[in-house]
């Protein structure tokens, strides 16, 4: 059933009120009529299957059937730091890593990362990423649209990282040398609710400089496994990783 | 480094015989001369560090300076059956794949696959599936290139599957039932050398009739988490888990 997420002003004694893009949407694309059901969520753990009550140009109004339980969020909240990688990987990034329960992702500018972004540029990205967000959080059942924060520097990044429980670098130089047990060891003190901050670096990995002050301030420096991840698979290795240690016990 | 597979049927003492795409690569794109250094794998566990000794219009000859010790594979042999999804994805599961460490990708036409592949369009799409796993292996230093198995049918999925010593689907109903033991079940029962059939739907996901002929055959209907993954995610995830399990130790 189609799925929207609907800000939860607009809810009211059970009737929800939907407007834009999603009504526009739900008009002209899925030419829906009185009667039929879809499944709104408030963004802020409430997800109810709803039925349509009223259409018209531009709005349409929905009425509460019933509240529907999701468990679709992780345990854990894991925030991924992304050193800006070239092209559009950074939207697919995004879209993997809403569907693999990431809670939030920072765009920084590392020292080897080529793209640079200005204050306009990255105001435009962080509404396009918003989008992509919100698009992969409806398809893949989040009852949470993940935040896209303000891109910023590494110095920035050092600073956010102080209000994380945990903190890992995927560093490529660890799995080079076989380095193995850290990741593990890592996700093991970790407990239901901790956050979890992720730090990958741009193509050709962080530096040897940015590896040292992340590892003065806490941060644990991982290897993935043997073989040379590419900036875009690490940060889905490691969600698909902790999804897999926190979410299916076997 | 730059890295190349080199059949073995062109080594002979210690010295590598490189010809086209890959001698061009090394005479046009990164233009090297003599006594430049590339590493050559034989894609049959020899993997050597070599000198550059003689360039001529489309071929180069390098000498072996020693041979290096890798272990960039997983100690279980991982092959993934995709149902044949829309659009390019097959060619992001296989570049992405082979990152992850999979041994062969087996391109299988499911019952909900929209898109079908006649004799010429799946030779076609073999060769370039495994022009990129041979790139992806290159970068990401695998000591081996997986192999693509010629398309087929959900009846040749059922007969090869009899060779592996361990079979799982994911099944998207499993996930939504909050299915989420079996996967890490399956993977503790499994041992070093074993072989993992890895069986993924297209876009919609397997069919009931064919979720049960699978299970009817020994496979596990396998949840991967509580959020609905895409097709082309839902291997990465496999994969992911499956190297965290076996290859990082905590």
């Amino acid at each position: 059933m189609q799925r929207y997420f609907v800000p939860s002003e607009n809810w009211r004694d059970n009737r929800v009120l939907i407007t834009g893009e999603d009504a526009k949407h739900i008009l002209k694309v899925m030419r829906m009529q009185d009667g039929d059901h879809i499944i709104c969520s408030d963004n802020n753990g409430r997800t109810s299957l709803c039925e349509i009550v009223e259409l018209d140009g531009n709005v349409v109004e929905v009425q509460v059937v019933k509240d529907v339980e999701t468990e679709t969020e992780m345990p854990v909240f894991v925030t991924i730091a992304q050193g800006l990688p070239k092209g559009d990987k950074l939207e697919y990034i995004v879209q993997k890593g809403t569907e693999l329960g990431a809670v939030s992702f920072f765009p920084y500018t590392a020292e080897r990362s080529v793209v640079k972004w200005d204050e306009k540029k990255a105001l435009k990205k962080q509404d396009r990423l918003e989008k992509i967000a919100k698009e992969a959080a409806e398809q893949s059942h989040r009852s949470r649209v993940p935040e896209i924060l303000k891109p910023g520097s590494f110095s920035d990044l050092l600073k956010m990282a102080e209000q994380y429980n945990i903190k890992i670098v995927a560093f490529e130089e660890e799995a080079k040398q076989h380095e193995s047990s850290r990741f593990a060891s890592v996700l093991k003190t970790a407990a239901k609710g901790d956050s979890i901050l992720c730090v990958i670096g741009p193509e050709g990995g962080i530096s040897q400089k940015e590896a040292i002050s992340l590892s003065e301030r806490g941060f644990v420096l991982c290897g993935l496994g043997p073989r040379i991840l590419r900036t875009e698979t690490a940060p889905l290795y490691m969600l698909s990783a902790i999804s897999y240690h926190f979410e299916l016990k076997g």
